[in-house]
């Protein structure tokens, strides 16, 4: 692990600095900068665990590259993966509501650097301002929206569907076609997080192909006809393309 | 629909007053008694919709009596069933961070009484004081853990398990055995919740009455043993029963 603190400027300076996530937007810019010079950057390798469940919450985390998964264990030991972030990502960030601890594990499954925050200080701000307890508020019952639908989409879309889906999730921000994503190198991983078996994933992952005209050669993913991709994926959800509360 | 206004004192001598859900236990009593005074006892009969997504927003409900499913619509008209919620449960009370309109519709599935308050009249105190902003962020985030718990077990618990969960989700307030609990007649909607083909609910019934000595008739659910059920649920999930964040 290797760690280094930041100062606000070149914070500021990054590719996914804390502020374009909508929440912290909200934040004054002493708020932020008291949180940036705060920060810590880490450089994680793949298979490293960041922290398990019922850790102490210590610290929140933005993901500046690579990708982190989440997951917890039953008590039979199975493993369940939660969710699986590409860079841009913030997670841990409502610790401070959930008894202290981190409710889940965190895995880092692609190689890259994180920033952490202390979770401390962002609780101080958010407990001292209304203003920020409402942003809270809204940022939280967004995630909670995202989760319903995932429940949704686990039971009225077909695989190849979950799969555009988990894509265009990817295509945030806009771009001119072709649109080209990187996945992390392990499909497994992406199978687990969309609840499906690795064959079917494959199987699923053909079949998107052909129906969408989509092109994946090993890591990348080439979309041609973005249009095509949105239809096919989003008319199984009660959503539309672009989702807002992602 | 028969409505008539509830004074505070006729809601408190209810079974199901809005003050024993955490959150609202947070409110001072003026502010309870203010949204009492606002409240309306409505009467509802089973296929009975409440309103549909998107619909604006008005009121939040507590279930006095009766059964309500959540549901939402996708594009292609396939129903998804979200939550199906016995008495003692709120719904839409988060409804002023989600655009001021139900993100999902609700429809009466046993007939019974449900009691509406102002949502305008909750938001007004939510973001008038700090302290209920973060009683309110406490209750979201409380509903978020058990959200990811409801995608945890559509991974990895098997069908008899899920049904168990369900059922132990309604054995709350402490009761020396048997415990006697009351389902829904319609089993083909608790299948439907629990992301289940009717068979397959049928087939898992057969199976948890047999591995746990639970007994089924009709709408009857006789739980003899409740450690027995609780080892055979809950070690396939990653928290202890009771679940702290129900």
């Amino acid at each position: 692990m290797n760690c280094r603190n930041l100062d606000h400027n070149s914070a500021r300076e990054k590719h996914y600095p804390l502020d374009t996530i909508e929440f912290f937007a909200a934040f004054p810019a002493d708020l932020l900068k008291q949180l940036h010079a705060s920060a810590r950057r880490v450089s994680y390798t793949k298979g490293q665990v960041l922290f398990t469940q019922d850790d102490p919450a210590d610290w929140f985390y933005m993901i500046e590259s690579g990708w982190v998964k989440l997951f917890r264990e039953t008590l039979d030991g199975d493993e369940v993966i939660l969710d699986v972030m590409p860079p841009g990502y913030v997670f841990g960030e409502t610790t401070m509501f959930e008894s202290g601890v981190y409710p889940f594990g965190a895995e880092v499954v692609e190689t890259g650097e994180l920033t952490a925050y202390p979770v401390a200080m962002l609780a101080d701000f958010v407990k001292g301002r209304s203003d920020l307890a409402l942003a809270m508020l809204q940022h939280i019952v967004n995630k909670n929206i995202m989760k319903d639908r995932d429940i949704e989409h686990r039971t009225v879309m077909n695989a190849p569907q979950r799969i555009g889906c988990f894509l265009l999730r990817l295509c945030k921000i806009k771009q001119t076609p072709p649109v080209i994503l990187h996945l992390p190198y392990d499909k497994t991983l992406i199978a687990s997080r969309l609840g499906m078996q690795p064959e079917t994933f494959s199987r699923a992952l053909t079949r998107l192909q052909q129906d969408t005209g989509i092109r994946i050669r090993g890591a990348t993913v080439e979309i041609e006809n973005m249009g095509k991709l949105i239809t096919y994926t989003c008319t199984a959800c009660s959503n539309v393309f672009p989702c807002d509360n992602d």
